[in-house]
């Protein structure tokens, strides 16, 4: 982008742990940002922080924006920031774009782009992966599923949120192949914990156990994040245990064939969200297999 | 070591796929070699290959080696070689050093060791972890259980195969730690293929899902490995179903609180092997995948 180009004026919504990072850096990269959360203060403290402006409503941010991110729990919540009342569909003018940044799974995507499409606009969906400190640096992955067209005119903005941004597919493969991956994490992380727990049951040095694993065929991401939180029990969150059961439990819905290592993860996060682990870390899903075997790492 | 240090005289058993490769290793590394092989084409061919002496039994191997390398393919197998007629104890001088660079699980680490204690022999249980390739490079894992003095007097041995080479506890832990990470790797391919056939069932880009995991939450050892040769069904054998099935089968044995994520891939490794490709790679756990959804990728 050339700097004769006017940067398009991007509407944020949602502030939460993920979203005031990946606004954070549209406004370090010059983007004319108005923002909106459901809690006024938080949005009047980014504001401060960040050279934003602050909307009334989700409605007043789209009248002054080009492009409208959002970033919130669940498709219940962009169906109501963007549908309902006040929402963005009644204050936009056709043309904008509304780029989705929740995971909400593809069902969800599909029926909101249906819902945008008789006021002119359209839909990205555009979840992310990599936790807070990777929303911070602006190195999150994207995944962007929509036309073509609309994903190039998105495209600037999801380059200042993300390091690896990739147009996948169609409206809804964003969501599909970012609840896969979270699935993935979440079988992992689960075998990880299992893992470690045989191993400590039989005695065995866990340093050399994950070191082991580490240098070759038992690696994996979750290893190398989870293995150190689950042997000390800190479930700090950086990705909480309640999201990531969400997330599964869309992919199992959405999965047209058996995903069984998902339905593992699935019921050990619930034991664990039974157990009071909801708002901790995911790594806390150890917390369900210590008490299925009353064993402790 | 230096060079006024005479390099300890080697017996090497079981010259197969990781065996022939090893024990190349040791040969260029200086080391004395005498190799035996149940067939015998091999040990010969072998010998001419490497400058290695042929014995005619594991007594007589036994015989002129200070120390004894086995790397076949179970426990019977090694307590055939070490404690059977003609075995290596029968013509062993006590001091000698045996390592065990199998995978035969703690429990027949332990039995053997008993086996060879009142012949003065001493073991060390080393399997590896790495397949073909890196035992030709020299460059595999190595996890030893046995007493520290056993350890060190192997070292120089070890590390003429091995790139990490951990002395990781007491003799059998080096069994429970192999056994451990090969069911993790097991359960991690397992989970791969899952999501590579609900992605495709999905109709999503299955190089935009791979990339995904690749850079983040989902990847895993397994991923890389093994994702490729799901998607064009090119079983190839690296490291063999029925081997892989074989250790994730010891880890159940021997593990003392529940393992579900492994006892998953035993299942499937099981079905596949029963659908033939226990000779072909691991990665044809795929197969049993497919064939309970009746879904190819």
């Amino acid at each position: 982008m050339t700097s004769s180009t006017p940067l398009p004026r991007i509407g944020f919504i949602g502030l939460g742990i993920m979203g005031s990072r990946m606004a954070a850096n549209l406004a370090a990269g010059g983007f004319p940002l108005t923002v909106w959360n459901r809690t006024l203060a938080t949005a009047e403290a980014f504001a401060a922080d960040h050279d934003a402006r602050v909307a009334g409503s989700p409605a007043e941010l789209a009248d002054v924006s080009d492009i409208v991110v959002t970033m919130v729990v669940d498709g219940d919540q962009v169906e109501s920031v963007l549908l309902g009342p006040d929402g963005v569909a009644s204050g936009a003018r056709p043309g904008l774009l509304c780029i989705d940044c929740s995971t909400i799974g593809p069902a969800a995507a599909q029926r909101i782009a249906a819902g945008l499409d008789p006021h002119g606009i359209h839909l990205i969906d555009a979840p992310v992966t990599g936790s807070a400190p990777r929303a911070a640096d602006g190195t999150l992955t994207i995944m962007a599923g929509g036309a073509a067209e609309d994903f190039a005119l998105g495209r600037s903005v999801l380059d200042a949120m993300g390091r690896l941004v990739l147009h996948v597919g169609p409206l809804g493969h964003g969501q599909t192949i970012k609840i896969i991956n979270n699935s993935v994490a979440a079988a992992n992380a689960l075998t990880v914990a299992q893992a470690l727990l045989v191993g400590s049951d039989a005695g065995v040095d866990l340093d050399s156990l994950v070191a082991v694993m580490e240098a070759g065929s038992g690696s994996s991401t979750m290893l190398s994040l989870k293995a150190g939180p689950m042997r000390s029990h800190d479930f700090t969150p950086l990705f909480k245990l309640a999201h990531m059961l969400k997330d599964v439990r869309l992919c199992l819905d959405a999965a047209g064939v058996p995903f069984d290592a998902a339905q593992a993860a699935e019921d050990a996060l619930r034991e664990a969200d039974e157990l009071g682990f909801g708002e901790d870390d995911f790594a806390a899903i150890l917390e369900a297999v210590e008490r299925r075997s009353d064993r402790r790492l």
